[in-house]
């Protein structure tokens, strides 16, 4: 049994694939985003503009956001110093799940350390509290999803993308006194479309079906109030649990998860990614109860960023980028070739100082593999010409397909 | 398929065991831990001193922790906006994990949004990247390693608590060409005893077994760099990877593990839990950069913080209270029974303004259900005498037994 010599195969795979991950080392500039600086060269520091960034609003540099983490930080201390039961929690947590849980106009929430472990900790408890219990999950949803559902042991069905009918179909196909929980995701943050909820609730209650929804790209950026698809679309109190993230659009970090009381405290007293674990650091939790306050009653920053992404879409349309069809705030170009797509990214922060992230395997499914562009409320409009005409000389050098 | 019934049924039966939780609602006041406002009256917050905190060196509160983070969130912003792979990665983020190794004398570290994630995440993905793994591990393993493993659906071994012999019996039974890994921690945090690590790496070099060290209850306490128990006996570069928190001693928040650079590539690469999550705040690790940086170099909280709780020990001892054999830092108290154990801690949170929080099954087995207390630098001789006077007191009017 040699141990090294299996460790260094599995990256020497990643290295064949095209797919090895080099991390860029950057640092926003507070105060400028999306102005940032790459510390990739050995000549100090670079400024670059960064075009994928998840804090969509930036709300990570608002004013208020910044206030109430120094003002916690002064009050408080840097961390919470233990688990949510034993010390670590302060009023500071039980004021923000009052304030999500009315955000989704929901009996309750509860928070964890992020998005990706309130989806693991909450669907694989929920579905071991339910023996027999059968999952169908959207063929695109989240790792972190994939991964609770995997923990929970049960039964797993996997639908179509968006697929009505193909759920339908499974759904009917099995016993109807099995329990059942319908996950998925309200944007689907690669490819920028979204999930029928209504409809998907409507075979949930024609087959007795819990629904899982994840609003982690949706939070803050949609509804009146920010409260993510399912308050746009009026269907919030159809929705058996809503999960969301304090750290793309609020800007901050944790996840959290509403519902009715009863089943938040079941996730609370039954979940070992809940429990175990030292709470959301005081700090956090008071940016995050910032954010969502502010992003509560301010629509400016949503209808900045939607204006943002809709001109950058036309714009790439119009340059003949093979820009692809989102119905939301992401702005996907398409490459579909791992080392192509990895090469364009190195040249465009190399020579022009712009910073976008190659999305490979396993984000995205192999032969998708695109750029994702993420503009926000402070890429202005040279910035978005600067970037056009970047990628039609990157296009055109590396012989890329532009779109017909 | 009745599902409220269901979850009603589930809490219930908490409440039937007298282990149904109800978190305590504090605020510790920075500038005077363990000084804290309890919220749980309806008079306003109440003054009450903080007992069982894990932030064991007072480092939430400490002037180059804040300052730290004062600088990130004024320099970077709130949050780190993206994944480590997708705008995520800071340069305090590679500057944290050198330090970090450093500090385990490795090649390289990982940081992970928690220590319970950090063992969960890397667990599971070494044991499926190791076709045939099994795994050993100690029965008292805190519940993340134990997910972990689960996760990973390997085969496991449970040895019996620092028992060598057993340990043994059971890597001589196995084929000597599975891979193997032995997973335990340092300290155990509920009963404060050590494991023999020298001894069992004598093992893990004759059954060739890979071996997993937790030192989460450690760092920043034990060896003159704060290294941990590894660093005290002079066994770090034995063990293939050593994980940790940042959120204990060290005072923040997050977790990480370090080990050679190949193997830290590997989890990097392949665990779900470390790539598809928001990167830790760079707030959070500008704090914690600067508290380990600061225990690397000042012994004077260790020593401050041992001699509390050597003191702690010797007062409940005499006062004959039934304080459990403890080699370290953490002074449990036994009550063996989950009701009086929550019905002690009741009293002493509302009559004596101490918090002590009960620990009761899953944390710890039925039956050895205790109070854990951790006395830090700042509980100083006047806050212990009056501690153990109330112990006295409620053990007596409750009626427990005193120790012979
Ligand atoms: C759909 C979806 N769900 C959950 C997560 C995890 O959220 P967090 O970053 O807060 O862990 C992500 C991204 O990170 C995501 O894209
Ligand atoms: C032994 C042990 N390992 C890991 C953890 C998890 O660390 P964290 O609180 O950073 O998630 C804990 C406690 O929370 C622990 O006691």
């Amino acid at each position: 049994m040699n141990y090294d010599q299996i460790f260094e195969k599995a990256i020497e795979r990643l290295h064949e694939e095209g797919r090895y991950r080099v991390f860029i080392d950057i640092m926003r500039n507070r105060g400028s985003f999306p102005n940032a600086r790459c510390f990739a060269g050995h000549n100090g520091p670079k400024p670059i503009t960064v075009w994928c960034s998840n804090d969509y609003l930036c709300m990570g540099q608002h004013p208020k956001v910044v206030e109430a983490m120094e003002g916690a930080l002064h009050d408080v201390g840097a961390g919470s110093g233990g688990t949510r039961n034993i010390g670590g929690n302060t009023h500071l947590h039980i004021q923000l799940e009052e304030e999500l849980a009315g955000l989704h106009a929901k009996e309750a929430a509860l928070l964890f350390t992020s998005g990706y472990v309130s989806n693991e900790a909450t669907l694989s408890t929920l579905a071991k509290l339910l023996p027999g219990c059968i999952v169908y999950s959207d063929e695109l949803n989240h790792a972190s999803m994939i991964a609770g559902i995997r923990n929970a042991g049960c039964e797993k069905r996997v639908f179509r993308h968006n697929d009505l009918t193909h759920l339908e179909e499974l759904l009917a196909a099995d016993d109807p006194e099995a329990p059942k929980l319908i996950a998925f995701e309200s944007v689907y943050s690669m490819d920028g479309d979204i999930a029928p909820i209504a409809e998907i609730c409507d075979l949930a209650d024609k087959y007795n079906a819990l629904t899982y929804l994840d609003e982690v790209h949706a939070v803050g950026m949609y509804g009146p109030h920010g409260g993510g698809i399912s308050e746009r679309d009026e269907v919030a109190d159809r929705l058996t649990i809503i999960e969301g993230t304090l750290g793309k659009a609020f800007g901050v970090m944790g996840g959290y998860i509403t519902a009715k009381k009863t089943l938040i405290d079941v996730i609370r007293s039954y979940a070992p990614g809940f429990i175990f674990t030292t709470s959301l650091s005081p700090v956090l939790v008071a940016g995050a109860l910032a954010s969502v306050r502010h992003l509560k009653e301010s629509v400016e920053e949503r209808d900045a960023q939607q204006a943002a992404a809709a001109r950058l879409k036309t714009m790439m349309s119009e340059a003949g980028l093979p820009v692809m069809p989102s119905t939301t705030h992401i702005v996907p170009l398409l490459v579909g070739d791992p080392v192509k797509a990895k090469r364009i990214s190195d040249v465009l922060l190399m020579e022009y100082g712009v910073y976008v992230q190659p999305i490979n395997y396993p984000t995205v499914p192999r032969g998708t593999e695109r750029l994702r562009f993420t503009p926000g409320p402070s890429h202005d409009e040279t910035m978005m010409a600067d970037l056009v005409k970047a990628l039609v000389e990157v296009w055109d050098r590396l012989e890329l397909q532009l779109a017909a």
